[in-house]
């Protein structure tokens, strides 16, 4: 029943230091079949980096182009540079009855959610505060001040975890990459998935 | 994080001859951590049955008594005899943050739904209409009307899918176990249930 219905959009988010990258990497792995949004950027391609893999390389005037046409769920500008997330990839990947996963910081998340509020949006919480902070310290890096800046920051995104469908504890990788696996799997049992479906049944057999 | 939360009620419904009762008993198997709800009846104990393993055996007068007392999350009266759900052996399943499965008929799923809105409405469908109706006429001992109108019974019994929460085919044994599990595990992670957890932290750590 899967395979010919439309995909789901699975935007995975959660405060910086909470592991969202080590999550996605894991999932890559484990669940080959879903596939991982692309992002557009305005900065030149790196030695090795391929177009539509890696990113897709846009000129200043096309990616403002894109934002004029609504052509991007969310986007944002560092060091002169842009980066967002291009529609089409996500509308045609759906399309093609695969589900699709982007990960990305907090207000990214809610950004997508104004404009694609059918995705299923997933909040990666820490096993713990103090977990939180021994990761953000564990960095090595930071002085006592930055430290907590940066936990003052986490605690604000945690907050903004209301907005989202579902909240998991990336107590262990394996843990929260099976969770995400049953959210997916559970969202295309929604009964407001399936139901347009068995109403071409009962038309059928009438 | 499971193990302190409440837990929660799955309802297991779908028309006759879908096939709910196999599903369970795999279920059992495969989820040995999911608990079963235990019915309450007026009829005599057979030889070898249980009291709150099979059934909580009841007098009329004991029955009535919990209905009185909105004791009983659904009940109906076949042959002279009270069926029913007791609500105590829910609820204290739950508060010792345990799920516990309800497999039920259709009309009876929307009576518990009435009671215990918070509960978890899973629909087992068949795998086509087509299939359906192998599975009743398999039975083999239905005349042609007979099975008309069992289709057309199921048939009513679908329209109703539109109240539950999930729908879930039933094509193979295991991939319905499987739904299942994938649905009892997201259901965990809802952001509604997670919060309350997540905001006593919060305060914890202000």
């Amino acid at each position: 029943m899967t395979s010919k219905d439309r995909g789901i959009l699975i935007v995975l988010s959660g405060p910086s230091g909470v592991g969202k990258g080590t999550v996605c990497k894991a999932l890559r792995s484990c669940t080959p079949e879903l596939i991982y949004s692309v992002s557009a950027t305005t900065r030149e391609p790196r030695e090795g980096e391929v177009e539509g893999v890696n990113y897709f390389f846009k000129s200043r005037e096309q990616f403002q182009q894109l934002i004029h046409d609504d052509q991007v769920l969310e986007w944002a500008e560092y060091v002169g540079n842009y980066y967002g997330t291009p529609r089409k990839f996500v509308e045609d990947t759906l399309n093609a009855g695969k589900d699709i996963i982007l990960e990305i910081e907090v207000q990214g998340a809610l950004k997508v959610k104004q404009k694609f509020a059918e995705g299923v949006f997933i909040f990666l919480l820490p096993p713990s505060m103090d977990e939180l902070e021994n990761r953000i310290v564990g960095r090595g890096t930071e002085s006592e001040e930055s430290i907590r800046s940066r936990m003052s920051v986490a605690m604000d995104e945690i907050r903004l975890m209301e907005h989202y469908d579902y909240a998991i504890v990336n107590d262990r990788v394996e843990n929260a990459c099976s969770r995400i696996k049953s959210i997916i799997e559970a969202e295309h049992c929604r009964k407001d998935r399936v139901v347009s479906k068995i109403k071409q049944w009962m038309a059928e057999v009438n």
